[in-house]
């Protein structure tokens, strides 16, 4: 297999949870600086245009809780889901959505709010909100979803690797951490993970 | 088990799945406009303030890839995805992640943009951008996910269902649908589906 990624993205989910899994892969850096994820030869494996994307000898697999879940369930050994309860695995599922669907989009609204709009001032006013948005979603997730210790209670899984991901970009989104105390904890505990570690520093020495 | 939804909104994806699954279940109607969805009552329920929300017995589900995955895993007997095949399962699930994090955000960016900034005026550019980013996405769709005749190709699921529910705001978000054959075929044959049609009515008469 093949990981496309780019260090502080979303990417690193895959990434760890390829470690955890102890998959073989080769992973492969994209780099947005020089707009590589536009390029004709990466839009080829991706129209997307965007990472994750992993490259199975079956096809290429994009959206990270895609590529989590398909990770889980190809390496059973390594127990990242509950993979064999259809409720335990949709609950883990859930959080994995609102991270993308509702975290993540309230994130990119910091850097990427062309997407959504062309004036310049309107851009700028999505960038002032993102701290509120941000913060928001992360006092749910304290609040009603963070089990504790990990996501879903008592076993680590898919939920906590991407969890940690996005807990990266708390900072520089301009969050109030002290109203995420769970959230600060899980990500300081994950932050010294021997594979945690490893997976960052081969992203950053690339 | 009981489905909260609103008519017009993306619960109807999990609603039809349900119809399609033979699921027994009770269908309760979350009104918008009299903010039904931020009562103390429907709170306790989704403390997101959202719907899908599906009440099993071992607790509530939301997020719409979560809940359709998890119709298609309790109801294997409906074949409504790939359930015993990690690769395509992953397929599916990636589809249905793009819808949730990609299309329907774009989409909310025409009635929702309170979520992402507060000045009226940019809220008006979020709103002026929609036909662009939405047709840009349906326009992916078209051209390198919809396999035909069904979203995974021989094999109608979870997807189609999701497919056809985003599809229902074309015209009100603007889109050209000139651009669209595939995806407006696939709509119309959905659109005329009698499960589909009696869901749909259903939601409309309550």
């Amino acid at each position: 297999m093949k990981l496309y990624y780019t260090p502080n993205t979303c990417a690193l989910a895959s990434h760890i949870a390829l470690e955890k899994a102890g998959a073989r892969y080769e992973a492969v850096r994209i780099d947005f600086s020089k707009n590589e994820q536009r390029s004709a030869e990466y839009l080829r494996v991706n129209p997307k245009g965007r990472v994750p994307a992993l490259v199975t000898d079956r096809g290429v697999l994009t959206e990270t809780p895609a590529i989590l879940a398909f990770i889980a369930q190809s390496y059973p050994a390594a127990q990242l889901a509950p993979i064999d309860d259809p409720f335990e695995f949709a609950k883990a599922q859930s959080f994995n959505s609102y991270l993308c669907s509702t975290v993540h989009v309230a994130h990119a609204h910091r850097m990427r709010g062309y997407r959504w709009a062309d004036d310049p001032a309107a851009i700028a006013a999505m960038k002032k909100k993102v701290p509120q948005a941000v913060g928001d979603c992360f006092a749910l997730i304290e609040s009603e979803m963070l089990q504790g210790p990990w996501v879903m209670g008592a076993s680590f899984s898919i939920c906590d690797i991407y969890l940690f991901t996005l807990a990266q970009w708390l900072e520089v989104d301009g969050v109030d951490l002290d109203r995420l105390p769970k959230v600060v904890e899980h990500r300081r505990r994950l932050s010294i993970d021997p594979i945690v570690v490893k997976t960052i520093a081969a992203e950053m020495s690339a």
